[in-house]
């Protein structure tokens, strides 16, 4: 058994392989503020996927909604594959808790689609920013307290980290960030679904000022197979966020995670809530 | 009753109001090669969230996944409001056409968010680019025989047009774009979640070969009310699309759509199946 805490929060278990019904907990080592950490969240919808007897090839596109909170304890995943072509499957997924009168309530609503990818023409439009290696740049001062998940990670922030004074003197949106599990661990698409959601509110940063936010809806585009992922192994995926639009109590976000050795592993876009 | 193209392919009728399902057909004047524009496909269902009785506020973020092709005729379309808070609604959603014995087989699956806004402190971090004024821009050559949609759309490229020749020589994947409604049209959600998918397949341009390809899987954030987009009426929008990682059969791309005012109205990004 591995005793990698992530592994330890992804654990599902089913009692009829068919029916696409898993059962889970939420993880004390990934907790954010007031519920889970939202990576964690993903990478548990993903988890069902990749568990599924029914799977056709990888990930290749994630998208994750935060419909209600998640609270501490029991939940189910339900992982269903609508439609299953010669190459790409698509899923519907529902995170349920137990609500009013014990019936499962959905929180957590998601759509994932895998395929079987085959060699083709490949070229990128998004190059890897030139930056220090991660041994040049130092580890994050540590995060707030009692946010267990950002214990986690390694953390290594080039540019853009948690503004040091909440001063409303922000002048931009960018992070570039080297970012690992704390505790080693191959990389796969779980992982990878998590990381593409380590970055602090983009609001907190163009502002500096930590007000009230929460990731409304992700979506995430994997790049890479499940090989090249295992090829990463520990190593560092250099992270990099920039806000988009804020605007009337939403702002969106995009994010890129490449290997060291300079592959796009994947890009990510979120939806975020904020006050004030 | 509307007589604009679009209003007619986003026609709905329901029988029970309350039930969320909604039916339609495809339209012929927004045929691409071998099925509907995806564009309309994704107006479609978030027009099902618009007229549905139970809508909370108004539309902040769209995914739509197309899971297989959807035929000439009758439709069905079944919105489900999964989930309600107090400002934020989660939207499931499915279009659907008779397959064997005629049951209901989903096509298409969607998931939509919708929101009451208030008024924030706002800002962008993408500013509108530097182009000529719509009235200084040539409009499109017609696009490929037989593609209806493409002549719905008064559209003006700035830069990254439809190659002219198919010589394998694309350097680039990033096209600028004036874009209206052909006949006039107010603005509103369906037809800037419809407009966010003009852009044409960014491995056409980058290689400047036109392989097979289709867009596996769709994300629009709204950024505007809906009385900002009745501001923009029949206005043109500037459209910008650039590829990000072309890998192994799929690639991504990003889009903004701005008011030529400068509001950024519109952020996309779409994974997209290509071959060879």
């Amino acid at each position: 058994m591995n005793d990698h805490p992530l592994d330890r929060a992804l654990a599902l278990s089913h009692s009829d392989i068919q029916s696409g019904l898993f059962t889970g907990a939420t993880s004390p080592d990934y907790w954010n503020m007031v519920g889970p950490f939202g990576g964690t969240t993903a990478a548990l919808l993903l988890q069902a996927v990749m568990q599924h007897p029914d799977r056709l090839g990888e990930p290749i596109a994630l998208t994750v909604n935060y419909a209600a909170a998640v609270t501490e304890g029991a939940l189910q995943v339900q992982a269903v594959p609508v439609r299953t072509n010669r190459s790409t499957q698509h899923w519907t997924l529902t995170l349920s808790q137990a609500g009013e009168e014990g019936r499962p309530q959905p929180n957590t609503t998601a759509t994932a689609v895998t395929a079987l990818r085959r060699q083709t023409w490949s070229t990128t439009d998004l190059a890897m920013p030139q930056v220090p290696a991660p041994a040049d740049v130092p580890g994050m001062v540590a995060g707030p307290k009692g946010v267990a998940w950002v214990g986690q990670y390694d953390m290594r922030p080039i540019r853009g980290g948690i503004p040091r004074e909440w001063n409303d003197a922000g002048d931009h949106s960018e992070t570039l960030i080297w970012v690992r599990d704390a505790q080693p661990r191959t990389l796969d698409f779980p992982a990878l679904a998590a990381m593409s959601d380590v970055f602090y509110p983009r609001a907190w940063l163009r502002r500096a000022r930590p007000v009230p936010a929460g990731t409304v809806s992700i979506t995430t585009y994997f790049h890479a197979s499940a090989a090249e992922l295992a090829q990463v192994g520990h190593g560092h995926l250099l992270g990099r966020a920039t806000g988009q639009q804020f605007r009337n109590g939403f702002f969106d976000q995009t994010a890129q995670l490449w290997s060291e050795a300079g592959l796009l592993l994947a890009t990510s876009h979120q939806i975020v809530y904020y006050k004030e």
